[in-house]
């Protein structure tokens, strides 16, 4: 099996040469553009590693998912999604126009930068720093490494170019999608980002997920429902405008992220982790998908 | 099991109080809008058969799964997703103006009018009496039904007000996503959404892509893959832009219409058909979303 | 004023060079992308003729003001602007997407493709080619030239070719903007586009508007508010999505096509006609905008 | 003539029922509805003042001309017409959309709020204060009123509130057309929106612009040009998106505002200034408007 995988991970490293390292956000452009990790445990322990599978990168917008299972649990369901929304969008991840366009100027999803800020100003604590310090801890806890931590260079980068992102914010505090102030969202936001993972990791809360919201040692962290929300999200908008695609080809619910991260479940089977920096011009880590297509090909994965 | 889901089709049945029939489609005002069947059909044979599951309707946009899978058998996968994507909209099932305002000018899916219209128009045929004549062969096949009809009024009334779908054809035509004739494309749309099902047709439907492309007598029509197509693409876009919260309440691959049908497939274990002409705002069948979600809690059908 | 008129031609033909003859209607893209012509008569009778002026173009979009006076002559002020608005779009001349975008669904205004061939539909006659005859007959009178007639290639091409158009048709059928057949309105709309004229034909045009709506046998044609309206609008809206600029840069109300022509009013001075079939990116005539600038500029003819 | 002007007024007062007193801006919602003032000035130095004309109230959005032609004084038309254009945009003045849909990203022109806070970006100071007190003394210039002076409840009510000028504000700061601070630039922005003033300011200002850029002693402070770039944009953007319908209408280069405002110019002839708090849809003084177009009828106002 392992043999296998490593043929895989090798067949789908050129595909690198397509795509290219994310450059908006300073500090993610020093990526090695040829980089491709994998990393998969299945749900009885069994471990793969190939590649650059334990090479740090910042999560970006695999947090998403993970911040929303927090949020449902400090908020419950309801309310959570009277602040965003459940719909894939069909536009880009930082679009801002739908807020406009739309009849209820909420955020479409949490998947995407507006939904995902809303989604962070959700998060419970008397200042920011305890609201970021619970975030950290629950993104800790369910990958099940305590060392993780924010690259502080990122996260200064992150927030001194993210106009984009402020002005989403701005938008929704003005429509009343966000409670608190929008720099205390955009806080939490960008040091969610900022935080450093491996491939490794990613297959870690991927695992957590395939379980059904339960960690290695048995523990229950989020009920099941939360974690089929998660789940059912990553499917229909975990891969920005292009998840429809990746439905149809790979058909394993799957959060990406522009540090190159991809984080995928196999309901009750497997967690998978990838980091391939090089990006499709959708955003996407464009040889984790390739790798990811052939995967679900040859093991049978696809949930449809 | 058979007490269980009528009393599940009773406790709905009231819902369809807050929704209206479909009124723009001459012909659809008339249907009963507290009417509400229910059939379900296990891969094993077993059937159950509620309420109002043998009142004939329309099969409208239900009828876009189905014409994709002859489209792909007629093309191969390649060739028709060069005329329609794969990515959910966020927009009304209706409406034009991604086909401006997207780069390719490509219509979004198959699912939305716009590329059901493109698909309908991949149906190989010498004119369109033999497109049209092979498609309803094909919806008799899938649906192990030979009395499928269309409903001559309504097809006349789709035909008469479509002016709508007119406009996306012309546009596409321009765009050079539809080959032929706009109003041959049309044609064969307004036609296909006018063929006439019961509820028990649509489970048939259903459990025929339960098995992945297999009818009862074990003969294979489609591939496991275009079966998985189309499963795929019901999860993402079938419930046009209530999609996503379907996914996640539900998370039964299914497709509906402005008729009140609903196909449903829980693959590999059931297919299920509804009726429930009462819609939401969004066009969706509001008792029968209701009673679906009430489904999936209770016997855990959702796929995530 | 010849000689400065002919320095001013020779001065601006060189920016062709920048722009590009229209070649999505069939037959335009034979157009000597270098021409560059210049008419212009004085209320007094006095004219200047440079350059191209007398070379034969469609007159296209330039059309649209004039098919607007008719339309109001047949059916009043309140009536047309029920079916058409008065407000510029900020978007292509061509594009669709605010019909479905804005609350009323209506054409924003009767320069653009969708308000002109809603204008065009409501021109009177028993059949369309009495329309058509009656609106040609309007132009000839109005540039006192009976000699003009369609281009017939010109025409089948736009036909043939005109899906957009005809998609906006069908769109505004769809929401009572057009009250007869689609296809008539598009008929007269191709054709009045496919009017053969040269720049002289314009500056009448001009000259007449410029007197209020009198020809030069004083007789009165349309009443001065209706010329008024005519002028009003190639103000805010003429120039396509550079009319703002346009008005700021020359001050002169003013209608381009695509074929290269522009017709420009100096209330109570002057109609100027200019023929330069290199367009810019927004499909305005390139030279012809750049010498109408030099114009305005050394004589003062601005209306601000 | 004074006569004739109060029964205009008072055959005018009524319409106000028909609209609204903005509320959206804390402060506002404290008008008298009913109010209607009108105040004329020749360039002969006739003065004309008639019913509410010396009430005061915030000058809002009447602001954006004039603060254009301290931004041109500043940095010159071209660099100004780097960071705005100069199209109308046909949507709400407070709309984000067209910044992300435009292929410039850049906002349209100077008279929406976008564009308006990239030209308040523009004025040249060491820093806030004295960026705003040389735009207040560029407006007691022009208005010939030392007195005028911002009415500090509403500013802060503008700033509390103003998230979605924010929006806009970080928005273009992404895309580099506000080079400071975007607070900054807002700041500013909603200082100019809350200076007090009364219709005859206006008309003072209106003058201004009637002379061509000089005031009543014959001191010229803007260029004819700058000050024929206003009149023109007054034109075409200046009644939000009902200003092709007002030209249509009126035909007099017109600003209005939120607070009840309107400028207006008739070039050569006189400045007009009016008050009427009460709104349409479009956020224009509904009887403001209606006594401006009897005037422009009785008096043959319009430049067309």
């Amino acid at each position: 099996m392992k043999k296998f995988l490593k043929s895989l991970v090798e067949k789908n490293r050129g595909i690198s040469e397509l795509g290219n390292v994310a450059n908006y956000i300073p500090g993610l452009e020093k990526s090695n553009k040829h980089a491709l990790g994998l990393c998969i445990i299945k749900t009885n322990g069994t471990i793969y590693s190939i590649g650059d599978y334990d090479v740090k990168f910042t999560i970006q917008s695999v947090s998403k998912p993970i911040t929303l299972m927090l949020a449902i649990l400090d908020h419950g369901e309801e309310h959570v999604f009277s602040k965003v929304g459940m719909e894939p969008t069909g536009d880009a991840f930082n679009s801002i126009q739908k807020l406009e366009t739309c009849k209820s100027h909420k955020p479409f999803n949490p998947m995407i930068n507006a939904g995902a800020i809303a989604t962070s100003a959700l998060i419970k604590g008397a200042d920011n720093q305890e609201r970021f310090d619970r975030l950290l801890n629950f993104f800790r806890k369910i990958s099940e490494n305590e060392t993780l931590e924010i690259n502080n260079d990122v996260y200064l980068g992150e927030k001194r170019t993210g106009n984009k992102n402020r002005a989403m914010a701005y938008f929704m505090k003005g429509e009343g999608y966000i409670d608190g102030e929008a720099e205390d969202a955009l806080e939490v936001y960008f040091k969610q980002c900022s935080i450093e993972v491996t491939a490794k990791d990613l297959t870690k809360i991927g695992l957590f997920l395939a379980r059904g919201g339960v960690m290695s040692n048995g523990e229950r962290v989020v009920s099941e429902r939360i974690a089929k929300i998660a789940k059912t999200l990553m499917i229909t908008c975990g891969m920005y405008d292009g998840s429809g695609e990746f439905a149809l080809r790979v058909g394993i619910p799957s959060k990406s992220g522009v540090g190159g991260g991809i984080m995928s479940v196999v309901p009750g089977k497997m967690g998978i982790g990838v980091f391939s920096p090089a990006l499709d011009e959708k955003g996407n880590p464009i040889a984790g998908e390739a790798l990811l297509e052939d995967l679900s090909d040859e093991l049978s994965l696809s949930i449809f």
